[in-house]
């Protein structure tokens, strides 16, 4: 889905939704050498870039996200709504569907 | 779905939908030369109309929707209820199923 | 489904069941000129003729139906049970697949 | 579903079932001259014969059923469950399941 | 399912389950002469030979279930486990499952 | 499933899940003679070994399973998760799967 | 799913989900005779390395997991998100999809 939007930073994720970008892998060697595009791994690491308020429990009330913006997360292989602005790709997904938290 | 009412604007959601009207990409560029009809991409970002009086949680009381008029949103490649009223189209949502709000 | 009732009037919907006639569209311009079968589009909008007591909710309530008779309504594409009472046609449609309300 | 018992009397149906039997279109004209079978419509109405003691809620309470004994309803297309005492046909619904009543 | 237990009153069906034995059509007619295979219907009654102690509702509590030891009851056309003592059939249904109780 | 484990007996069903062993049916008949295998019935019956806690209920409360180690019980045709310690056999069910308790 | 960080280590499970690592068969016999790949028996013998704080249940109040860091528990045969750090492999389960805990 493209999107006419200046910056991805206009966009606030709704309900349970987290706004994630997936991390690049490595393109060239430790020692700059380019790798052929055939080797470069596709990773499931993403950064967390916004968070929406959270869905409503039964009783109406907010259940906070489990990740914040700035958390690096894994997500997993299939799913999320991909967004497109400009040359960049970005994906949105349910807070129950990521996997973990990367800590580093 | 084709409607012979005479103005968008008598149209009142029920419960949690939201209606919505999909905002057109620019057909030419800044320069004023117009795109061909391949090069102008789909966007999914809309714009709100009118939103339901929300849905009912499980004590019967009414769960606000998360978006208001005037507001513009990040729709779902699929799903919504097309309407045409003349020649203008607009969709009618759920309102868990908007992905995110634009701030602008 | 036939139905050998004298008058629609005799059906009274169960629970959240709401009873429309679809609005026929216009079959003659305003000039008075017939319009050919294929020109005539079909419409969505329904005028709600009875409405079910209510559904039950958890605790046993009623919860009310979102209209009233009289009421003109947005039918969805697909779904409702079609009855035919004579020549005519209705529809029994649940609440919550009514789309929205029609103010004119 | 055939079954021994002498008469439909005894069948007390369990929970939230209603054992409906349906009404059968006129086979004659008013003037009393028989209509081939192709002619006369399968009608979807149908009487009330036994109702059961009603579902349990989410609290052990019982549901009333919608209808009772005596009246007229207006069944689904397809679905219930079919029995055959004698020659006489009789169907089971859930409660739900029956569209509207019918008060002549 | 065969069983290898001396008598079907070892089996206590568990939660809400109800042990019950289709009832079989008469293979004589009442002047005594025998019926052919195919001339004998075969019947949806079954006598219930013994009931579970219920399931449990959301607060943990028994639902007792909705017929005793010794009552007829109309079974569905599909559905139960099949068991099997020595030559004697026997099926084991949820409660729910069983349309209604024949009184006779 | 092919377990290391030196014994069945290191094993500690969790939730509701409830470890069998499915008995095994006569090989030989009460003279002594050995059956053909194609005369050996398949039983449904098991011993239950061990017991899980118990799931949780919506309040966070244990719900007990219904049957404890040493219970003889009629297991479903199908389902259940098959285990190997060694040659041996052994199934794991969730509680509400297991039928009825065979009492001897 | 491949993932660049250093260590596994740096993973934290997000809810009720659980990472484990599957158990590897011996590869040669007690003798030190290396086994042939095919007679390498695959085992669901896996050891917990990470636990999620606990999914949320109706009223927000955390679920604690069924197992801790260094159980050894039964994973079931199919399931499960797969997870690959530089040679290694490993899964991330929800906590109800653990089938035992394996005592030793």
């Amino acid at each position: 889905m493209s999107l006419a939007v200046k910056s991805i930073k206009s966009l606030a994720p709704l309900l349970d939704r987290v706004l994630v970008q997936r991390i690049k892998a490595e393109t060239k060697t430790a020692g700059g050498i380019f790798l052929p595009e055939s080797a470069v791994k596709e990773l499931n690491e993403a950064k967390v870039l916004a968070v929406g308020p959270g869905g409503l429990d039964k009783e109406g009330k907010r259940v906070q996200v489990s990740v914040q913006p700035g958390d690096k997360v894994l997500i997993p292989q299939y799913g999320g709504s991909p967004i497109k602005v400009g040359d960049e790709e970005y994906s949105l997904f349910r807070d129950h569907e990521l996997l973990a938290k990367i800590n580093e």
